[in-house]
Formats: structure tokens, sequence, C-alpha cells
């Protein structure tokens, strides 16, 4: 039986996850029931798609991915499940799926309207109970995806996050995600960096990209290529460079080629 | 073999919840781990009831729960496990199960007093670990409950929370629950109102019921009927009703018919 | 298949830990995955120590437990994995490993160095999912120790805490581990405080060992027998002791007789 992966922004305390689990359990006992996150800023649809983004690659691609950041349940919003080179995903349609699309060969999606792969008692608040659980659970018995609903197209695809060349050909990248260290995860990858470069944030400069925390002092910064499909990142060696910098997600920035 | 599922108020910084796996798992390796929460509010034992109230309905009924919220731990409050038509509960006898117990058919309880089920040395200040997972893990084994110790009469019961109707036919509401969204959980069901109501919280008046979150503009209050077991609701679309009105659990909703 | 407990400052809300998962059920699909705690304070491997200190006991002793706080990733510092009589641990050796090691026979322990081991590509910050995961799913699938890596010897072994005693024979004992509900863990067993015996931490006095929380009025101090390895602990019946004293870890608590 595959793996089952969840992301949503319910959070732990409630018992809104653990209900899922329930849903999923009851239609199919045998699956591997997997947490990527639940921490998931409330309706933050961008962050959801960062971490499904950054963890799908490490699970087999037979998976079933069910990611629940879903501010427009209950009105016309499709539900949608997505079967890609990569994994299956089962989420709503309002691009918390971009990253993943934007990386993975898309076979077939589908609209999950068939009510026989529902709970008998539709809520208009918490699909991912309701809508999201049992298609999953089903699809993972091994139910075909087009018994779930009719062909859809056209999904919601937010833009992925891409540096700008400025006329003088330095690069304004931006701060895509911040996470729990934190730790800046730039929408600039390896290949587009050299390391005689300059990145500029805030009041701050750092010369170049180093290997690791440990090639810089206790509480200096530096860059270097994290471990997200290979994103540049900036850090506080033993520190949290988003707080004592005042960063936020969407902050600017600038990477010049050394003079 | 059955899940266990798990509710405690242990968090998930340390250790505790890990060990109580371990224990279970030593005996009973095949059985399936579900967490419903482990942040019910320290020793907040309605709080580990509504958790239940809320998630248990989504379980197979072969499902045992065990529920850990013990302010009176090493006392002579009492160890219970209680076979009901919705599951099988192990928990303190403090009122952690009232709710589940009030809308489920209760068939046999018993007091965990048997030494065989509980692990060789028994803290007085960790029964989580000591006693309500080794029990659970047993049950889940096949050991018959009457193995477990004697019959339990007289349950601790704390009062369903119910709504009052003043002389002038209002309904005098209360904010049973509040979850991670913000959003305010009443003691009354969709069954309880009609639609043409006017609901008045604190200086705020909502008009009517509305279906979803979609239905009103970001940042405007509404009141629905939730996804859980038909509750009323009352949030703020995109945003957090507990904060942005100062709400605390118990606050009063007055629920008027509209003039 | 055994069981692979995984620790970790990784926190939650990134993706970091069920990254992890997949990695470890990408080679190890029948494993059955348990969290000890992803919440140890970032970078904080005395904290990691403890939680293991803590839970290794009641797991079975064919458990893998991966433990991930790893301030010096992609340094000099060594990769583990060590056989001992409580289960076999995977970890940075830094220290981390050391409460567990300082009572358990350690019976070998090799360095994680070969790369058929280890995921194709090796990031240089985030060993938990490119080495330390694909070793423990590795060993728990059956590949012997020794194929991993030569043998390590000399491993980092951080002082296990322990109370000083006075010339007038008090006891200087330590808060080692502050817990979620504000308990406080002592570096000090049952076996050496006798009853009678007052515990001063701050300004506070304490009489003696209560049994447990009940036998003191809600909000006043007490002492007893914890539940980890019979650790004494200082508590608040029904409060936060840390928060209310003031209390950090290391902090003094001086044990003196009875006069």
């Amino acid at each position: 039986m595959p793996i089952i992966t969840l992301t949503t922004d319910f959070g732990l305390a409630d018992g809104y996850v653990g209900t899922m689990r329930g849903v999923i359990l009851s239609i199919a006992p045998e699956v591997t029931l997997v947490d990527l996150s639940h921490q998931i800023p409330a309706q933050n649809v961008r962050a959801g798609a960062f971490v499904l983004y950054q963890a799908v690659p490490f699970f087999p691609p037979e998976t079933l991915h069910v990611a629940v950041v879903d501010p427009g349940v209950g009105s016309q919003r499709r539900a949608l499940a997505v079967r890609t080179s990569q994994g299956l995903f089962i989420a709503p349609d309002n691009g918390v799926l971009s990253y993943v699309l934007a990386t993975a060969d898309v076979y077939e999606a589908v609209s999950l309207t068939n009510p026989a792969y529902q709970l008998p008692q539709v809520s208009t608040t918490f699909h991912g109970r309701d809508v999201f659980a049992p298609a999953a659970a089903h699809l993972a018995t091994g139910v075909p995806l087009e018994e779930l609903g009719p062909r859809a197209i056209n999904l919601v695809r937010l833009p992925f996050p891409q540096p700008e060349t400025t006329p003088s050909e330095d690069l304004i990248t931006h701060v895509m995600h911040i996470d729990r260290f934190g730790n800046l995860i730039l929408d600039v990858t390896a290949d587009q960096v050299r390391e005689e470069t300059i990145l500029e944030l805030k009041e701050c400069k750092i010369e170049g990209l180093s290997r690791t925390f440990a090639d810089v002092a206790p509480g200096e910064l530096l860059a270097y290529v994290g471990s997200s499909r290979d994103h540049v990142e900036i850090a506080v060696r033993d520190g949290d460079a988003a707080c004592e910098l005042g960063v936020n997600a969407g902050d600017e920035v600038r990477i010049r080629k050394t003079p």
C-alpha cells in the first residue's frame, strides 16, 4: 500500500488532522501516513507550495500527497487529484500545487466531484476531512483516478518565484521561504550564481558562497547552496538570520558581481 | 490490529508522547498509532473532551482512544477503560470522556487496577506511560476488558455545555472551543438556530447563518454551521475572530430572533 | 521490521522531518516511524541528549534511534552509528548520545562514510536527510553495521550532570531539563536524597519529597521523585514552576539536611 502524506495549515492543537487520519484509515487501513507539515501559516498557499516542492522528491513516485491550505473551501474553487511523474496530488485548485507541478510531468487531472468518494455528509468548511482525505484513501486502495470526477484542465498555477536581472547585470532575488532556524531560502539556484559575488540584504553584504555553516565564525552571516533543490540560502551561524536582520518572506536580496 | 489514538496535554517538545508510543509498540507492535492532539492546554479536561468529541466519529468503532489530561495523577482518581458504541476509551476518571460518553452507548467500564497490565514500576506522575499506554496495548492484542480490573460505575461526567433560553426567547450560548484559526465553536447546534436570527457577541452583531467563508468579504464576521457535529461557529473570513474580538472560551453569544 | 525513532531540532513547520521520513520509507517501507521530539531547542545538544535518555528505556532494544541536533553539519565532525544494549543509535558525534551511552553497554561504533548508504547527492547542511536517515533505513533492512564505515573510537561524550557535595554536606544540584509543564528535572536521583531534606531554589524552600502533585494544595511548590529515571523534580501543582520562579536550565538547587 502506498504512502499518503499530509500537508495542512490546521496546526496540531485541534483534532482536525487526527480526524483526517481517521477518515483515511477507515477506508484504507494499510496505508502509511506521513506528515509533511501542519504548521503552514494559516491560508498561506505559497508556503504550502514550498513545503511540497522541498519534500516531494524524496518520496517514492507512487506516493499520494494531500495538501489542504484552502481559504476558498465551500466556494466554487475545484477540488483536484493530479497524477504526475513525482506522485499523485490531492488538493484544492488554488495554486498550492504550483511549485511541484512546475517541476514534474503532469499526466492527468480530475475534479473531485463524485459523491461516492466523499463522506456521506460534506461540510462547507472542512473538505480536508470530507473530500480530500476520502479521495486519497480511495485512490490508495486502487480506485482509478477517472472514477473520482471529470477531467480538469487549466489548473490554477502561481508564477514560480524568479530572480530578475537589472541592466547592470545584478540579480534581484527574493526570500522565498524562512525556515524554523531563521535561514532564508532565496528564489535563486546555485547554477544562477557565481561564487565571486556579493549578496546584499538590508545593510549587510555577504561575499561569495560558503560551503557550510562551520566555514564562518559563530554569529557571522553566510550564503551557501542549501539543501532544498539547490536554492541559495542565507543564514547566521548558530543564529537566526530572519530575526536578527528583521527579514520577511518576499524581501529582496541583490546579488552583484564582485567588482 | 486496531488503531490506537492518543490525546494528551503533554506537548511535543518533551519525549513524553514518544515514550508512550514506545510502551505501546513494545507490547503491540502491529497497532497503528494516530495522534489526535498533544497540545490540549495543560490540565484542561474540557478541551481534551472537546477534541475527542470532534474526532471520534471519524474512526472505526473498534478503535482504542487513549486520553491523558490528568491533573489528578497519583491521587485516588480512578484510571478507566470504557467500551462504547463509538470505540474503547482509556483515560483518567476526571470527565475527559464526558462529551463522547454523552453521545455514545456505554456498554462496560472497568477500573485499571490489575498490575499485570501496567508497567512493572508505576510512577506517581506519569500514568500515561505506566498505566494507560500498556492498558491500551494489551486491549489491542486481545486481552478482555474485564481482565484489566473490576467493573467501574458512577463515572465522572461533566455537564455537556448547553445554551439557555431567556424569558424573551433569546438563546444564551457560549464559546465552547476556539480553534487554531481563531474560529469560535458555540455550544449550540444547527437544529437549535433558525437562519433568521441575529447573533450578538461583544459589540458585534451577525445577521443569520452563512453557508461558508466565501459568502462574506475578507475581514468580515460570519456565523455558519461548522464541521464539528453541526455546532454553530463564528469566524472572521481570512482572519482570527478570537484575537480580533478578544474572545475567550466560555464567553457568551446571545442569539435573538430577527425582529 | 524494527522501529526507527526520530529526534531533531528541526521543528514541525518546515518539511525537513517529513523529508527524512520519505527517505527512510523509500528504502525501508515496512519500518514503524516514531517521533520522540522535533522541538529540541535549536542546536541544543544536551536537550537532545536528555530526551533520548528519558525515552529510550521504553523501546525494544532492537529499535534504531536517529538523533539529529547537528550544529557542526558539513564540518569534520563524524557521523556515527553505535550499537548498544539499549538500541542502535545514529547521530552526529557531538555528544547528543552522551546520556544514553552513559547508561548502556556500548558494543560497537562506526563512522558513516560509505557512500553506498548515503543519498547520491549529499548536501553540506542536511545530513539528517542525506546521511542519517538512509543509514538508519539500510540498517533496518539488515545491512550489517560494519558495512556503513570504519570502526569509530573516542566518541565525544559530554560529562553527565552530577550534583556536588559541599563541605557542610549540602548537595548542590542543577536544573537538568525543564519540561512543557514547567516542571524542573534535577540532576539528582531519588537514592541520593533523603526525605528529611529542604530544597532551596531562589527564594523558595521546599520541605521533603512529596509523593505526587495532589499531596499539596493547588499553586503550591513540591519536590518529588519524577518519572524520568528516578530524577528528583520540582513543580507547582496546577502551575508552571519554571515560569513562576523564573528558572532556567542549569540553575542551582541546594539540598540541605533538615536541621
